[in-house]
């Protein structure tokens, strides 16, 4: 039998001890499996997973030095004591399954380090995209492509919102205050709405697609609080939706730009109807083209199948593995150095302006020709009336360097017709 | 170097050998690859590939027993040399990379035994799915869950044609005279429009996913030839797209069904928005829920990333493995014995059925009671008027045994009003 000690009994905890407890007519190595150990804050709470009780354990360091257990599983998320208690994992050569992306986005670097030396795996299928298989693919499939770009919608919550005030009109502190009370969003949504836990995502997708190490902290992170019902009903008009999209692009200079934003998304486009809080991946590559992995971004029964799926392939490599031999290259990290990252201003795309302008004549020519004159295109512009004295310019140009654009933005707000710049948005067409 | 020989030099051989050739920026692994031979029928005519001519022969059997070679990649295609030719590869001791569905589907059992005896893998990502990562989630991640259904998208002539035929309104006959005239579809289309292809590969991953053999010609196929332009406007209007589905589907008794049939599918089904050429899989399981893999279904680079995908995860084995050692359990074929089919008379379903009826009161009555006394629900029904006598009566069942429904068909022809049947298909929502 292999040895499983798990490290938190959640969700996530709860989801991978039903699978393993329960392997009739799963994958036949989880007959293999035994769950020896579990580690908890609070031996005597109930629990919906029937578990002998000299499993659990709240000495959790004793798990990670028990010699007896050959593959730890981290589902007890956060920084630390996660950290610590893998790296003393690894050091008594233990095989490591993780859901951490926090963890792994910030300190995969110190942890693959750490593995490589051991000659252990860290598996983290579970940490980005829930069910989905992603993580995989990208090291092994799709990795003999040159990848030029992975776009994500890998936050549930996130989505969640954004499908409710696409399909109700609703704003968005009305929309998550009901999401937080049918427990869609945590009762502090910071890691999600601001997009912090799309940008661990996306650090660790990046670094998969490209082969290089991504700083977590280069990682530009926008999120969906500014998004007001007024730019969702314009999106709705031009025939877009709004979605916060996870980023990866490989420029052809080889450098690299990793972004987390709202986006303008036509709704032609292949993740634009994914809805709720589905999750969904497209990798871009050549010569593959276009390929989209999409499933439940989160849930226990989702993220459990991803933990034991990581349980199953390393208990494949054990299984045909002497212990002289060396690691399999497709399941270790082959990453040895950081990505060069993209200047912001170079970076190419289109944008979404709305504009507040007083109700003056000539007003759009003004903002057409100072676009014009700083080289950015227009790909649409419309005009409302919203009061006796005001209007909206709604602008969507076409593709321009992020620099153009700025410069440009820069002297519209000179015009004395223009009173503010309530909203500016990427744009994927 | 890994010496890789390649058996055929077609649109998928090239596709390969072109990325095998220019490694740079893909996964490391191909850098220590080397294509020693490739066999091919003509070595004088011209290629979009530059090989050195030494590596040219069309005596393909020499590649198969060459001692210096470790990894065949057969993408001659068709049943005859490709399995003798493969067979005297695994007992040479060399691993085998396909995209030969048709063989697989019909000569898995004999290929894998030999494979399994002989201590070598047999890789099949691109049999299905062009550049779609399919084969290896489902042996793998998605694997640990109960899966109860596989629906595919799995055929591009076929998706080709009908979405032309639901954007156009055309007929059958012409779209199909278009697309061959574009390259879309083959001189002799049978094998797509009737629906073997999709046959051949539903097969294989209805057998991964249950864990057992499917004996190809126990997979009911029907094709895309007699779907009318009415049947795709009558779809349409009831808020349905018509595609070839291809459907493995576990019944809780165990038993399993596979099928490919032109299916009414609810159009906010993820899969029907899926056009054109492209290929998905929907893959559903306990507890994972649903699961989407969405791609370039062929086309010389998708299906090349496939079959050097494979290469590269025969290689990382290949990398960590003693002589002496087991093969990797994830990698090879399990499967022990043929799965049990599932009865079609106790198949559930719904259906669409298009009567062609004089024009006469009562006649919907007489429909709706004759249904009803077969235990047979009505989801929707619809009559139109298409000449001074003849009207045509659309209906949609509920979910229904196919024998119910049989029989109530039985006595409805019975009915004085019922002039034809001109269409019944499935509908899946």
């Amino acid at each position: 039998m292999v040895k499983i000690g798990i490290l938190g009994l959640g969700t996530v905890g709860t989801g991978t001890a039903q699978i393993l407890l329960d392997p009739i007519g799963r994958h036949h190595l989880l007959g293999k499996v035994e769950i020896a150990k579990v580690g908890v804050q609070s031996i005597d709470k109930p629990r919906n997973v029937q578990l002998a009780p000299e499993t659990l354990t709240s000495d959790l360091d004793s798990i990670v030095s028990d010699p007896n257990i050959d593959i730890i599983v981290e589902v007890m998320g956060g920084i630390e004591p996660a950290r610590s208690l893998i790296l003393k994992a690894i050091a008594h050569g233990k095989h490591i399954v993780t859901a951490n992306k926090a963890l792994i986005s910030r300190f995969g670097d110190e942890i693959y380090t750490a593995a490589n030396q051991a000659g252990v795996y860290v598996m983290l299928e579970a940490a980005v995209g829930g069910g989905i298989p992603v993580i995989q693919p990208l090291k092994q499939s799709l990795s003999v492509n040159r990848i030029n770009r992975v776009t994500g919608i890998i936050n549930g919550t996130t989505n969640y919102i954004l499908t409710r005030m696409t399909e109700e009109g609703g704003e968005f502190a009305d929309i998550l205050a009901d999401a937080q009370a049918l427990g869609y969003a945590e009762a502090d949504p910071t890691a999600d709405v601001d997009g912090l836990d799309a940008g661990d995502k996306i650090a660790i997708l990046a670094s998969l697609a490209f082969g290089d190490r991504i700083k977590r902290e280069e990682v530009h992170c926008a999120g969906i609080r500014k998004v007001g019902a007024t730019d969702i009903a314009y999106a709705t008009k031009l025939g877009y939706v709004i979605k916060l999209l996870a980023i990866a692009e490989r420029s052809p200079d080889a450098s690299v730009a990793v972004r987390v934003h709202p986006t303008l998304l036509l709704k032609s486009h292949p993740l634009a109807s994914v809805n709720g809080v589905f999750n969904a991946i497209l990798v871009e590559g050549d010569p593959l083209g276009q390929v989209m992995l999409f499933g439940p971004g989160a849930g226990a029964g989702a993220t459990a199948s991803s933990v034991v799926s990581d349980i199953v392939v390393v208990i494949g490599a054990m299984l045909s593995k002497s212990s002289g031999d060396a690691m399999n290259p497709l399941m270790n990290c082959p990453h040895q150095k950081y990505a060069t990252m993209s200047l912001l201003e170079n970076l190419v795309g289109r944008f979404y302006v709305r504009f507040r302008t007083k109700d003056l004549p000539g007003t759009i020519g003004y903002i057409g020709t100072t676009f014009g004159n700083h080289h950015v295109s227009i790909e649409s512009i419309v005009q409302t009336s919203v009061s006796k004295n005001g209007a909206e310019i709604v602008v969507i140009t076409g593709e321009v360097t992020e620099s153009n654009f700025q410069q440009a933005l820069k002297a519209i707000e000179q015009l004395p017709a223009i009173q503010s710049i309530p909203a500016i948005l990427n744009v994927v067409r």
